[in-house]
């Protein structure tokens, strides 16, 4: 997929980022001659946090092509997405120049919070093509998108953003700022208030939110975690109980604070006060670790955001199987290179090559290190752990079967530290079966970096059981014919 | 500490199960006959998930009371906690019957929302003592407490609060509802208007939330985002940009929409639908285990509520350290029931006890379990990386010796898995030195049920390293001398 940003700062950097690092080509087009370095600086730090979210390679990075010439850029695009100043006649502007130059069915997507699609499409050639496609920032790690306009684009902006990893929601009615900015302008406006009459700083109020509410809204939104609150009297006799507090002058939002000088200055300092220690640079960092450690936590327990990131790394596994059997080739390839079979599902009947299995290719995410700055031991113990699901999934013993009531427990395991492995080092496992018969069922595992440098190997004994009865037991047909195909192939390799 | 607790519901449960398991004991005045029930599933909810937020042990829970007699109950507490109905003349009369029999200096703390504190002390006998301690649901999770009132009352409630691994936030300015709760009162506002007017339903609601900018508020607030986003422009440029937005009308917050029946049928019926299929029960769970997994992720960075628990831990450790050392007889006790030396530091010269170092006593959390419904191998492998930590420590090499440029790196580890271990099981880890000489530490550790069944065992060599050349050295002194103490006493025990 070819896709053109227009626009190149925060927002288009944070597009540019989400589209390549899920493999696709990116044009930006931006008159800024700076714009390549701030979007290059969104990059850094988009390939430092982003593929840290997934428990599997991403695919290869896409192509990034600077441009300030919009013709070029949208021809043949499928996706054009605007992130430009929020002034409705530079948009329209645009989008009468990309309708000129694109394919008929480009779809052409706005980051705007202020427009509607109704404004947006004033004037243009094809109006049903342009759709509000509004991100929160940082692009690259949050996963929502407000989706407003026709309903066709909409179903199929929808299609293409969940490939992204991202949350598409259709905001089915035309309203002034969407959803998530009208909440946002509300605590935007008490907070103002509350900073301007003295009652709290910016530090103060930050943690107002961040030790209490915030950590709620994580996870479940306002009326999940009501619903909870009300306990088994249920949703309409907690609401009942609101009635009176919506009487009282809880805000002060019936009035809007001016923004003056003396308020912006107030602000200014209090931020500096509060933040002005650490850099911006900093700042964004601190803030991508937090998030990618608060969304892998969420994956932990398959919830929410976690739980669309998990159904994004079964997508990603689907492709990367997909690509490794349809191009016979470029396996043939890789084996030549690495002595590694790269191909996954091993058919009954059929032989699996002699070679060990690539069984992990991910990123070291910042959770998985320690206080010596390095990944910590346990995570060497849980690669080789991902690395033996791997190779039960080869054998036919993945989701479904323990879902049928069988496993594997490792009883044993033996682990050499080579090297040391940092966060944000793409590391590559493969592993081949040493002895494979009846309950017992011995792997060996080699960790690297992906330039094939040695960081661990692991020795690992498995028992099958039955997750009924919790105890050992033989493997299921036919799980134990194609075990037995695998220890075959993998018997005549040399000794580790 | 002795606390009594007014009123029994979801806030004076979550009170009761943060006193308890940090170590208090607790009288619980409630005149409803089910009281007792709805405290228990409380405390069920609590005993599963805040030990989980815990890296060490918690201190032993004290003892719950259930009565309906304020005068007994608030005899001799320091820290009295009201959770009644949202009625001033309820609290004024509870008020003035907890100053009758409680001793002077009690602190008395309102859970209320509506309140502030100069309406709660209206005719109180010393309304210094009243303040509002208004606390976040699940309260024995989140750590947000507003503290207002009085100040010297209010610097002894911080004090209190924070051994429960609280963040008292003191509202400095009287106001109505404090400050979370004006945010939380803007939102519904404008969400009750976005249902009333057909425009989204509670869950598209909740998901504009939870896939946007509550997973941003869960690690830092409304301003900090902002500066960030602002970036090098700086925060007073950024707002400055915000000066427009705020007279467009952004929500409908001028107005408050009437909560009629129909109304409330309808976020009923929304809510039915969205989250229906799941019981209040199963709701609490999922919101705990989901907050305790962002918790702990927050841990692992150190951040905001993280580093609050990071706190929390050094704290109970440092207390359980003072236990075992003050306390010489149950020291001597321990040693004979499990041949376990549970005292902690080993003073140059001194002779450490001849027996394995009791190095881990912790809840397994729920982010430590996998898709077979058991603790994760990997998870054992940090369990006896910790260990190894805890051993470190005892020599005198923890944290300052880190910071010093030391530490030491595992090379190689062996771990037997004996049986399964289950999230919410007190895990006992006891290590032993094998073998210390030069730059090499030969350990091994045992990790059983709090009851002594054997869970697993792990030998594991460490190499010590200089943190600068990331190259082995031998030991710096003291900590050599201390290590080589350690060996000399360990080498009497029969082998492993």
């Amino acid at each position: 997929m070819k896709v053109a940003l227009l626009g190149g700062g925060v927002i288009g950097g944070g597009w540019a980022a989400r589209f390549l690092l899920n493999g696709h080509d990116v044009a930006v087009v931006d008159p800024d001659p700076d714009a390549e370095r701030r979007i290059g600086e969104v990059l850094d730090n988009a390939r430092r946090s982003l593929p840290a979210l997934s428990d599997v390679a991403l695919p290869p990075e896409g192509r990034l092509e600077m441009t300030t010439d919009v013709a070029s850029a949208v021809a043949g695009a499928t996706w054009v997405q605007e992130s430009a100043p929020e002034r409705l006649d530079v948009k329209h502007a645009l989008f009468a120049e990309v309708q000129r130059h694109a394919d008929d069915d480009a779809i052409i997507g706005s980051s705007t919070s202020g427009f509607t699609p109704s404004m947006l499409q004033e004037g243009a050639a094809r109006p049903a093509r342009i759709v509000v496609a509004h991100p929160f920032n940082p692009v690259y790690l949050l996963p929502l998108v407000e989706l407003v306009g026709d309903a066709a684009t909409v179903a199929r902006a929808t299609d293409t953003l969940r490939t992204l990893g991202m949350h598409p929601l259709h905001v089915r009615t035309e309203i002034d700022a969407h959803l998530a900015d009208r909440f946002l302008e509300a605590v935007w406006r008490e907070a103002l208030w509350l900073v301007r009459d003295g009652v709290a700083t910016t530090e103060e109020i930050d943690d107002a939110i961040r030790y209490g509410f915030g950590l709620r809204w994580a996870q479940m939104g306002l009326f999940e975690t009501y619903r909870i609150a009300g306990g088994e009297a249920g949703m309409a006799h907690f609401i009942g109980q609101f009635g009176p507090a919506l009487a009282w002058p809880w805000t002060r939002l019936m009035d809007v604070p001016e923004l003056d000088d003396a308020l912006i200055d107030r602000i200014a300092a209090q931020s500096d006060a509060q933040s002005g220690h650490r850099s911006i640079r900093e700042l964004e960092r601190l803030r991508d670790d937090n998030l990618v450690a608060i969304l892998r936590a969420l994956k932990g327990r398959d919830h929410g955001a976690g739980a669309l990131l998990n159904r994004h790394d079964a997508r990603l596994r689907r492709m990367s199987i997909e690509a490794s059997g349809d191009d016979v080739d470029a396996r043939g390839d890789t084996d030549v290179d690495t002595g590694v079979d790269t191909g996954t599902g091993v058919e009954a009947g059929e032989i699996p090559p002699a070679a060990p299995i690539e069984t992990i290719r991910r990123t070291v995410p910042i959770d998985w290190t320690d206080y010596n700055g390095h990944m910590n031991e346990s995570r060497y113990g849980q690669v080789f752990s991902d690395a033996a699901d791997a190779v039960l999934e080869r054998i036919g013993a993945g989701a479904d079967y323990v879902a049928r009531g069988f496993s594997w427990f490792t009883v044993d395991i033996h682990i050499a530290f080579l090297l040391e492995t940092h966060a944000g080092e793409t590391i590559v496992a493969s592993s081949r079966v040493l002895d494979g018969g009846g309950k017992k069922l011995r792997l060996f595992h080699e960790m690297r970096r992906a330039d094939g440098t040695p960081l661990a190997t692991g020795e690992q004994l498995l028992l099958h059981v039955s997750l009924e009865t919790r105890r050992s037991c033989p493997p299921e047909s036919p799980v134990d014919a194609r075990l037995e195909q695998l220890v075959r192939a993998h018997a005549g390799l040399p000794p580790p």
